[in-house]
């Protein structure tokens, strides 16, 4: 048991503005960062592709670009935001390489590439891990990247605290 | 970081035939369980429900009930022999309480409902977690306990070892 303590984990973890993406990294940092020194831990946040801006608004006016632009900063500072409010959570973990990457793209695509790319030993994602989705397609990021993705992946969904069972 | 390790977590596995459901289990014991000797290992498994041999068979016939006990019977073996491997798996896990159960029933009702009854801190499961599903649906198991069970649910795949990514 010594010894996998002691492996080298590269552990992904999809975050975004969600409170569900949130305690996602708080129940990962709790349940499987802890105790190994030798972790590394990579907080990923996707900004969604500039074409979800269309230059067309829904009356068919033009956005101008000054819009556009706004519309951009605001993303970069949402992700910026995000970023910094996980990087708080991982304080406590005391040796743990923290790492972060901000990628533009779908968040299914930017995901199952990174957790490709850098070779990670486990994803782990909130039940949906994209801020904007509507209900109706709540586990559609995280279906479609445990389907994808070739590492071990953990969802976590956040309990309700509301009493409802619904 | 030690409160977190002396937490009493349950920990429910679903184990089949499959060699994807060893590996799962045989990663879940080196990467979650390593090191927290208050958990407890659930392992679980489904025999599918009688319900799936039809008294006839494919040409019409009827088949005997000889043949269905005898059926039967080798279920029961499968099962034994599933749950004996598992928990060898599991001999290394000092301190750890093993806990298996056998149940009745189609796969993904039985995970979720146990998740749900035990309840259980985690599920772990293979990517199917359903030894005699075919590729076509592989998957759809852990898809189907993933959106349904409240608790964080780990899927592993078993790396390909062939060499061919497909």
């Amino acid at each position: 048991m010594a010894d996998a303590a002691a492996k080298e984990r590269k552990i992904l973890v999809a975050v975004d503005e969600s409170e569900e993406s949130s305690y996602a990294l708080s129940w990962c940092i709790e349940n499987i960062i802890t105790g190994n020194c030798n972790d590394t831990l990579i907080l990923l946040y996707s900004i969604p592709p500039r074409a979800v801006y269309s230059t067309l608004d829904g009356t068919g006016y033009l956005v101008s670009s000054d819009i556009l632009a706004t519309m951009e900063r605001y993303s970069s500072e949402v992700a910026q935001c995000v970023m910094e409010k996980a990087k708080r959570a991982c304080e406590a973990l005391n040796g743990v390489k923290v790492e972060t990457i901000v990628e533009h793209g779908d968040a299914r695509d930017v995901i199952c590439q990174a957790a490709e790319k850098l070779h990670v030993d486990m994803l782990v994602m909130g039940s949906h891990g994209y801020g904007v989705i509507k209900r109706a397609f709540l586990g559609s990021v995280s279906n479609h990247c445990a389907q994808n993705v070739k590492c071990p992946v953990l969802i976590v969904k956040k309990p309700k605290t509301d009493g409802r069972s619904k």
